[in-house]
């Protein structure tokens, strides 16, 4: 897969210290350069945010972390860099020089995106040499999630470059969008545009407050768009007879006298204190940094249920999700079978927002999850993976006794063990802990039994050799290990 | 709680067949007018669509089903309601006249709601004898998922109307909003107008297809607006500086002239055929009906995120189904301890989207997820309820023993047992089945411990006698059962 082996980011802040989130969290070494003296502070901040979604977006697991360097000048920070991504200040003649200095000290084959939310890139590559490496990326916030880039060619800038642009914004999790035609603001600000300009009329006529006209959003149409747009979302509208028909019906309403986008809301300080004021009394109760974290957890949440959605073949932005964690498991390096005397350290994770209850506490059924994934790592050690169960064997888990010690509570870091208990060449018998990482206490005990299958029959088979060869010398490092003292105990059984 | 007793349903078809839905869900009994020859067929859909939505949405106990009924007149239909929803065509004249004969025909003080989606309700107030208790209840598709109704008043609509129609609102699990004034297209549409029309400029002007528009939504802030709405959001684009501060860095774009909305694009053969075209190869490899339930699995997955937004305490459209599941579980019937010398069934549930692996199947975890719900539902019924947990006492669960023996599928109708396990005062040991409701194979098993503690203590202490006196009847009757032959196994015993 076509991928950036380096990258520089000019200008952090918010857009372009997400940027580099994307690119650092993806295992690429990233150059960032930004004259702000609180540049650091800024990107670490945002960084932070980054990791915290993304210990609670997937399970799959992320490269080593690519090495986050802050570079003195442009020209130190564009070396040897194949993707250079521009996120200044919204200013044409800003942004140009910018551009035009990246141009010069830049690899001439070194693709030049431009975070601009608004800006044609034909006026930004003006001045260049090789301006035809240079086009729009066009991210949304929070960049370190939600996955769009608008990519948009100017006047000078090859075909090629877009497709390349695209190919290599995949294996960061990101959906690069190629958009036809270079206008000002694109597609995505066009609509937001729209939007904005008649939200604020309503605001102003007093039609209704923002904390209505975001309810109104989002106990409705917010959760269409979600998943689908707008007109796929109208296709349906349209019933059977489908886009023909919903236009028939609805298209005639354009000419209804039903907006006044035809002016242009005069932001005065009336009205700037009317949104600020209304706003306050709407959201003041959250802190900036609360609402951040809502906000994340709640898209991390969507795009989770998007992967399952449509059979499990995931659907919009759960399907990229979906499809960028089957990049990382190939990429993975192979879980070594490492045979150690000490338990095997399976899993790590943290107690995320989805599985407590409204004590905070981790439920009941996610312990079992946590052994459950344990033991998928356990059998992608020894060769059980996507692969081989598309080959048609596998390990189905037949019992599980979980016995509940200690509570979990929501972001708790944990991690489990794995003692391989002695059995025959059809079971795979273990004995696990879940751990509290900050103390190593466990949390619970897990004693597990899975069985090799041939799944078309359904029916249990001894494992192939080359997965015994693999089971074995983990199972033998074992094998002077104490059996632990619940293996064998039955629910409710005093101990001994 | 105010609420509905009897509704009326004027005009079928999507919307009024799915208002229905939501009146004979929440148990209210539902007249129902509508002249077209198919209207039984296309309100059966609906309701169809609408059960299985509801089906996967909560696990919270929904009331015994309300009466439907097909009648021949408006006034028949009318008599005895105290809310009518009117939802015929979208013909200023026509609904005039419908609303006025609801009118004449109805109690006083019945509420009249109008699903229009753009006329104002003075217009068709009108001619009302008792104009007061009409007004617009604007509901959107599918309107018996998606939350919202816009209430908006006419001129003659007294306040206290909308008040009451929002309060009788809640108990459906519905949201209504109050608009401050009267305008064409009320709120929700006057925003979705907006991005139409500009979509409709971009698809003309071939800046991008139909496709790429909806991508550019649904992987960027169709997510961020099914969570948040735009002023909310933007708060949080302002950072630490808030609302002042965004409107200060992107209120002089709206002088930019990055928009086509003073025109009106003419929707010419041309434009319909390309836009038609587009979303065919967008969308045509589903079906009208896939698509239907794909987008229903998905917002009812995003409102499940949602629901356990923020702590566990919800956030947006999840808070609203907290809060309705709440209003379900108090108005449920207590779950009678009634004694049965048979193993209670406890949970009848459906395997959901969400609950199954890519192949289809029921991924481990939820297995555990049945019986520890189960096992909520035998605590309800011996009194250990919301408000007990609350007092400081709860049961917590220690151990469970799952075996596994067959697989479930997306969709199967599943329902669990539970035999009583005799014990002391301080635990509930019980040995449940889940079974298939197709053929009551069993497909798991699960010995499952629970303890009664004190919570602030983390202390093991005897169930008080309230609790007890319910909890024995139940446990006598099972004691001449014999005890199931996997009651004290452990992981991997051979079978006797």
């Amino acid at each position: 897969m076509t991928k950036i082996n380096k990258a520089a980011c000019i200008g952090g802040g918010v857009i372009g210290g997400a940027w580099a989130a994307r690119f650092v969290l993806a295992g690429i070494d990233t150059n960032i350069f930004d004259p702000h003296p609180e540049a650091e502070r800024i990107i670490g901040e945002v960084m932070a945010n980054a990791e915290r979604a993304y210990d609670m977006l997937t399970m799959a697991p992320l490269p080593p972390k690519g090495k986050l360097t802050f570079c003195k000048t442009v020209e130190e920070a564009v070396e040897g860099a194949d993707w250079i991504q521009e996120s200044v200040p919204e200013r044409v003649d800003l942004k140009r020089n910018v551009i035009t200095q990246i141009d010069a000290a830049a690899d001439p084959k070194a693709l030049i995106g431009s975070s601009t939310s608004g800006i044609m890139p034909t006026e930004l590559q003006r001045d260049m040499k090789h301006p035809e490496r240079m086009f729009v990326a066009h991210p949304y916030n929070p960049v370190y999630l939600l996955p769009l880039a608008e990519l948009v060619g100017g006047e000078k800038t090859s075909k090629a470059t877009l497709e390349e642009a695209k190919a290599k914004l995949t294996p960061i999790g990101m959906k690069g969008v190629i958009i036809k035609k270079e206008i000002e603001a694109f597609v995505g600000d066009r609509l937001l545009e729209a939007v904005w300009r008649e939200g604020l009329w309503l605001i102003k006529d007093d039609i209704c407050d923002t904390e209505t006209l975001d309810d109104v959003i989002r106990y409705s149409f917010g959760m269409r768009w979600a998943q689908m747009g707008m007109f796929e979302t109208y296709r349906i509208a349209g019933g059977e007879a489908g886009m023909r028909h919903f236009i028939a019906q609805f298209g005639p309403c354009l000419s209804w006298p039903w907006t006044k986008l035809m002016d242009v809301v005069d932001l005065d300080d009336a009205l700037v204190d009317k949104i600020a004021n209304q706003s306050d009394v709407q959201s003041g109760a959250y802190g900036f940094r609360e609402l951040e974290r809502i906000r994340d957890e709640n898209l991390v949440g969507i795009m989770q249920t998007l992967k399952g959605s449509n059979g499990g073949q995931g659907w919009g932005a759960g399907k990229l999700l979906s499809d960028f964690e089957t990049h990382l498991w190939k990429n993975a390096p192979k879980p070594e079978a490492k045979a150690s005397d000490e338990p095997l350290r399976l899993l790590d994770i943290k107690v995320n927002p989805s599985w407590v209850d409204y004590n905070g506490h981790m439920t009941e059924y996610r312990y079992n999850q946590c052994f459950a994934d344990a033991a998928d790592a356990l059998l992608r050690m020894i060769g059980v993976d996507m692969d081989y169960v598309a080959d048609g064997h596998s390990y189905y888990t037949v019992e599980s006794h979980v016995r509940m010690l200690a509570e979990a509570k929501l972001g708790d870091a944990l991690y489990t063990t794995c003692q391989i208990i002695p059995s025959d060449d059809k079971k795979l018998h273990t004995f696990q802990w879940l751990h509290r990482a900050s103390d190593g206490a466990v949390l619970a005990t897990c004693e597990h039994l899975m069985l090799h299958v041939a799944s078309a029959e359904n029916k249990t088979i001894a494992a192939p050799a080359a997965i015994l060869a693999k089971l074995k010398p983990l199972a033998d490092a074992h094998a002077g290990l104490a059996l632990p003292e619940a293996v064998g105990r039955h629910v409710g059984q005093k101990k001994a």
